[in-house]
């Protein structure tokens, strides 16, 4: 994670301004024919050009080896330290799919599980029973209502799905009812903090009524609870780091992760790169930070669709001097995560990074943006969460530390 | 360190194979005539040929700069900071010479030292007396018997030797006599907790003996006794990381430290890397996770003889079909530091590492493994003990972190 006092210490005014544009889930694998990567194999002409003037690497999301969700990988993006910082499992959840989760509301994950005769659980992950099996599922219980909160539930995959309580004197100092176990019954809602008993309360009673709801149910036939957690009073990025900053993204998972740490959403205009690049136009004058967010590689990478990821990758391209025309200081092209297109998800590899700054990016000896190249590249950020630090002083925005 | 927590949170069952290849003293320097390391002058065509198919890199084994001992480097390699741990150094220097110590038990560093005829000290490591001169020094010292202990005294090197008391009631607890200055005596042997004055009075009487037995020897007339510890009760390495975890290692050191984290030890069959292999084919149904060692290039480096590495080299390269017919999803052939043959011993220089997994490891554009392949590789690890994780991620054994 970015040394927030140090960096706040350090930050002096400036006009500059800067751009994260993240392409969802950019980094790939290569295909066997031509040993090429998605962004390797797509035509990017402008990408290429900007990675001649400027300074290739590879980043890692959160650390070695683990796989980000699309929401510890942002907030990796954005300086920060999704495991270290008491980001609560539940609200990553919620956030994750688009909930909001707010100061005071309680977010928890949800597992389906099966149980037996006796209520003793017998795959705490209902077998990983089928997306479009659960989802009809999380739906139905969607429909239970109770006295005294609102409850918002939406599906996330597979058996998994998420939970957000509104309402007054909530807490969210409840213990998990999954016993990590099977053989044995989930636990009852219990809280771990005086302050929470009414919300264990109104959660038992949600638990009760799905139960009744989920007990006909072939494939999943339980539930437990985990990871209840609310609005984490993240430190406010703009603030941090001295940017107004604005968020363009299509997709609410992103605007909230972008809400979490303090950005403001801008009306995206569009789903096209053209459309959102058209809306950084627009804002311009109003931030000295825009986060662009491209979703469609990574929903492709996840089609399990090589071609139709470096189009879109093209297509990204492509637009891009609409951007360029905007005259950044800064600007920087990421993924959160890579997504291969040979998995179908979301993977732990390094995510190629191409730093552009035309005063004060080192130009290294790549002449392409591609993952081969990134990993010969300079590499001054090797975690994400060390980006911010470097966009600001590209930027001219830091002073120097000490004398 | 991996984060084990977040790491066990994460696993998913599987069934799929992983091979820790740990080539003792891997990494070299290179020899002015043609440039080339060990690793590199020897012929290698199955590892090149896995780097062509994998993702090379270079792990640094504890900190930058920081030359381990074989304990500390394979616990890196495990997942594990050493440094961060409180594995105790006189634990740790006697399960390098293949000294078992278990929960209760205390084991101690010792250096011989010279004293003037008042007693003080001369030479805190008595002018690194040769091993071929200490080690029979250490051979006399074994006999000393003890009421209420017994105790177990092993040379590891020069001035070095190990000391492990058993017995019912001990604590290690117990400063060390070393004054870390000449010109003064050995400090008495002293309780640092009450609970360890039985302790600190059986190991005053072996020190006392240990002195009368040197009084008349001429290299080394006196002893320091430093880093009294126990078993650590390091978190087991199979259960953090959810794999049957086999060793295959001819030498005790590296049974005592595979010991020390849970891991089984299989009979090794031999000392070629061919019998290795062949031990690891008859196990490979009842592991998940195979640490196998192999330990000759660490010691033709430490002979000083680059041939003879580059030598033992080719001959591990020769059997690898053996294990690469056992068809191990993720393989990682690696070292646990450096021995440059130059140097004639263990190093803080990078490590090579290739890391091989058909299905998920990016292909980088090296086509050899060696130092220079590995310097300009993908180098997803960069701390030794970012290595496991990533195993695991290979594996398809791990689950995303947050959604």
């Amino acid at each position: 994670m970015a040394n927030f006092d140090l960096i706040h210490d350090l930050l002096k005014p400036g006009t500059s301004k800067i751009v994260l544009l993240v392409v969802d889930g950019l980094g790939g694998l290569p295909r066997p024919s031509d040993n090429k990567t998605e962004l390797e194999a797509a035509q990017t002409p402008n990408m290429d050009r900007l990675a001649r003037q400027g300074t290739l690497g590879m980043t890692i999301p959160l650390v070695p080896g683990v796989t980000p969700g699309s929401g510890p990988a942002h907030l990796s993006l954005f300086g920060y330290d999704p495991i270290a910082l008491p980001v609560g499992r539940g609200v990553l959840e919620a956030v994750g799919v688009g909930l909001e989760v707010g100061p005071g509301e309680v977010a928890a994950r949800g597992n389906f599980c099966t149980l037996d005769g006796q209520g003793r659980i017998t795959d705490r992950r209902a077998g990983r029973i089928p997306t479009e099996q659960a989802a009809p599922i999380v739906q139905r219980l969607s429909a239970i209502r109770l006295q005294g909160a609102s409850v918002e539930v939406r599906h996330v995959r597979e058996h998994r799905f998420a939970l957000v309580l509104r309402g007054s004197g909530l807490d969210a100092s409840l213990e998990d009812t999954d016993p990590q176990a099977t053989g044995v019954p989930p636990l009852p809602v219990r809280a771990s903090d005086p302050a929470a008993e009414h919300t264990a309360e109104l959660v038992a009673a949600w638990a009760s009524a799905a139960m009744g709801l989920l007990r006909q149910e072939r494939l999943a036939n339980g539930l437990t609870l985990r990871g209840f957690s609310t609005d984490p009073s993240l430190p406010r990025f703009p603030s941090i780091f001295g940017l107004r900053s604005g968020c363009i993204a299509v997709y609410p998972m992103y605007r909230g992760v972008a809400a979490l740490v303090g950005m403001t959403a801008v009306d995206a205009g569009g789903e096209s790169p053209k459309e959102e690049f058209g809306a950084a136009a627009r804002v311009w004058s109003d931030f000295d930070f825009l986060f662009i967010h491209l979703k469609k590689p990574d929903s492709r990478g996840e089609d399990g669709d090589f071609e139709a990821k470096a189009a879109a990758i093209e297509e990204i391209d492509r637009a891009l001097p609409f951007l360029l025309d905007l005259k950044p200081d800064v600007l920087a092209i990421t993924g959160d995560h890579s997504t291969p297109s040979q998995m179908r998800s979301h993977s732990w590899h390094p995510v190629p990074l191409l730093l552009w700054a035309p005063m004060t990016a080192r130009r290294d000896s790549q002449v392409s943006f591609g993952e081969g190249a990134c990993a010969s590249g300079q590499r001054d950020a090797r975690k994400a969460s060390d980006l911010m630090p470097l966009l600001l002083a590209h930027a001219g925005r830091l002073e120097k530390y000490g004398a």
